[in-house]
């Protein structure tokens, strides 16, 4: 018997609010320019501590050990739901990030301008890395020339300096295919090719994209730097169980950035627009409060800050969390979890393995008798160190979501 | 290669004595009544910290993170089979802790009495819940009358108030069922069926349900209010590997309450009668010292006083297996484990998924250093937190039993 069976069976409905608040990229390490203090240890939090004393803690592994995960698995495995088995295309991905609103079948690929020579091989695979607004210009006059293949729909969206991304909309479509990139300069741009070749659905999916390059390349001919492109990741939006049937709690998604907002959505969240700063999204909760059973609050900046290596800006970022949490606790959900989906260290400048810390408080959580929240206190919480994927099964305990297993 | 086989491959025999001291429900979680405090914490355990000094500790998910075990999940982990795979239908614990001796192959079944109006629709699911003197009397009624079913034996024991169980003993018999019982009232008790339609076992014993009630309904036609019956659980005895195989030793259980040892009947440990006492049990051990390579004792009471939200009385039933503890050590055992089976934390009055605290001692257990043992200790040991099938591996090791893998 699987695991995620014998939870679903397990499954009650309840009454319970669940908030899980995710401080992007919040996890980081001491290191000797910073006197070996993290940016949460660093941090004047006094409501983060309050809370601390009455919480359980951790530190959870977002994918697996050493595994530095992107936004999409971390985000999957905070949801629930196993990041390998769950893969998302980053076609898929970069669409969700540009904000375009995704259907069930609908086949995605990342691109990039390139600039190919007389004979089509590719000298620069970024086209010089051509401004936004030129990427923005080619991609327009692409989307008016190319509306249709056939009976697919072609949905073309620009974003950053070389980058967009290509949705095709039709019947019969799946992916994945093998990228059309040589992944270097000096060679031609590769046939895509159907990953598995008894697919019929990825046959087809390979011409569209052979008919998309045939329609495309002739209006892109006469431009310079960028007459040619690149295509990869090019697969379908996979078939994700959804959120309610999984855990029978309706959820929302209090997100501002686009990207996150996509994710939500592919788990089947409901998207609340309008907030854009903390304490609105907080607010805003608290209006909601009595529609929904979940709420999923994704706050962007500590991540910004790590990937800037920027040790007093995340600092900030925490602090300025800290400062808007009393809102949140007008209402105190009944199970609040306050985590990261990845580590962002400053001294890495990026996303990493490091296990995030995890705050759980509930009336059964527990204390921990931490007076802090920080990634050395969370090493000797009650929780352990766990997959990220376990973090929504705690939740549910939690609210006494599950029956008890066996006599 | 299956981990288990692996292990099996490496386990050697030794003279080794290994005790598993079962606190039952033993960990608890930390509130603001108790002064944040849990009983373990609070307790007076002079022989337990002395013994903490010289261990290390660790804590255990009973099953999966978030999921609350009964005690036989929970009983099977620590016997080292993992629960998920070895699932014993609830009719058979039902038996089992009514003190049947089961036999492989037996299918049983949980009941209870109901009411039924005269078209046979189930108006009581609990038949008002009948004292348990009348179940008596009606479960000798049946049980004088239908002792036999073609060529299956029938045995049929009371329980308590409305509760009695039914064992099948014969050939060619094998569950799951679905269950005889609606599940809610205003509804007809459905017709069994097979789990697995393609089995003939089952089918045969489906059969044998439907002949079951022909048989009783007559009998209680004239009862009120309990004149029907619901059934459920309907399952065989699992097919488990037996304990000496599996581990090369010779097992023996010491616990006073019938459902403890009839699961560890289940995994073929040799059931020890007379100890009423921790006291006794304890004595017991020294006598039984040579004949056995592993002895199971199993303590209720911190367990029932969980289930009663008593601190109290929790803190006391670990205050006084301390006091009795040097018993046990009089000869002390090369390999001891003391731990609970999961928590039953007080202000959740009932079992939960909180990891349950574990203490190992051995000339190669090593110490953590800490002064006592208690929830928030345990986090920081040396065990980590593991999943409770792998406690009597790692006591397996602290035995030398296992060969080294691989030069």
């Amino acid at each position: 018997m699987k695991l995620d069976s014998l939870y679903s069976e397990l499954t009650l409905k309840t009454n319970a609010k669940h908030v899980l608040l995710v401080l992007d990229g919040l996890g980081d390490i001491a290191t000797r320019e910073q006197s070996y203090l993290t940016p949460l240890e660093a941090a004047n939090t006094p409501n983060l501590d309050a809370l601390s004393k009455i919480s359980a803690q951790g530190r959870m592994i977002p994918v697996a050990p050493g595994i530095t995960p992107g936004s999409g698995p971390g985000h999957l495995g905070l949801f629930g739901y196993d990041p390998i088995e769950f893969q998302v295309g980053r076609g898929v991905i970069e669409a969700l990030g540009l904000g375009l609103e995704l259907k069930p079948g609908d086949v995605c690929a990342r691109a990039n301008f390139a600039t190919l020579d007389s004979k089509g091989i590719v000298t620069d695979r970024r086209a010089g890395r051509i401004p936004t607004e030129t990427c923005e210009k080619l991609c327009a006059m692409l989307a008016a020339k190319i509306k249709k293949l056939g009976d697919t729909q072609v949905i073309i969206k620009a974003g950053k300096e070389h980058r967009f991304v290509v949705v095709f909309r039709g019947k019969g479509l799946e992916g994945p295919l093998t990228d059309a990139d040589p992944n270097r300069e000096g060679y031609a741009i590769p046939t895509v090719k159907p990953r598995d070749p008894k697919s019929v659905k990825q046959k087809k999916m390979a011409k569209l994209i052979t008919d998309f390059y045939k329609a495309a390349l002739p209006i892109l001919a006469k431009e310079k730097p960028a007459n040619g492109f690149l295509m990869r990741g090019i697969a379908h939006q996979p078939e994700i169980p959804l959120f309610e049937d999984r855990y029978k709690m309706k959820a929302a998604a209090l997100a501002v950035y686009p990207m996150y907002k996509g994710l939500s959505q592919l788990v089947g969240m409901k998207k609340i627009e309008g907030p854009q700063s903390i304490a609105e999204q907080f607010e805003r909760y608290l209006t909601d409060h009595d529609k929904y059973d979940f709420f999923f609050i994704h706050y962007k900046y500590t991540d910004k800050a790590g990937e800037d290596g920027n040790f007093a800006a995340k600092k900030k970022a925490i602090e300025d969390l800290d400062a808007a949490l009393p809102i949140l606790l007008k209402k105190k959900p009944d199970v609040l979890a306050i985590t990261g989906d990845h580590s962002t260290p400053c001294a890495a400048k990026g996303h990493s393995w490091h296990p995030q810390p995890v705050l759980l408080h509930s009336a059964l959580s527990g204390s921990d008798k931490l007076d802090r929240f920080t990634e050395t206190g969370a090493n000797t919480g009650s929780l352990g160190i766990f997959e990220a994927k376990y973090l929504i099964r705690l939740m549910q305990a939690n609210a006494r979501a599950f029956d008890k297993f066996g006599a």
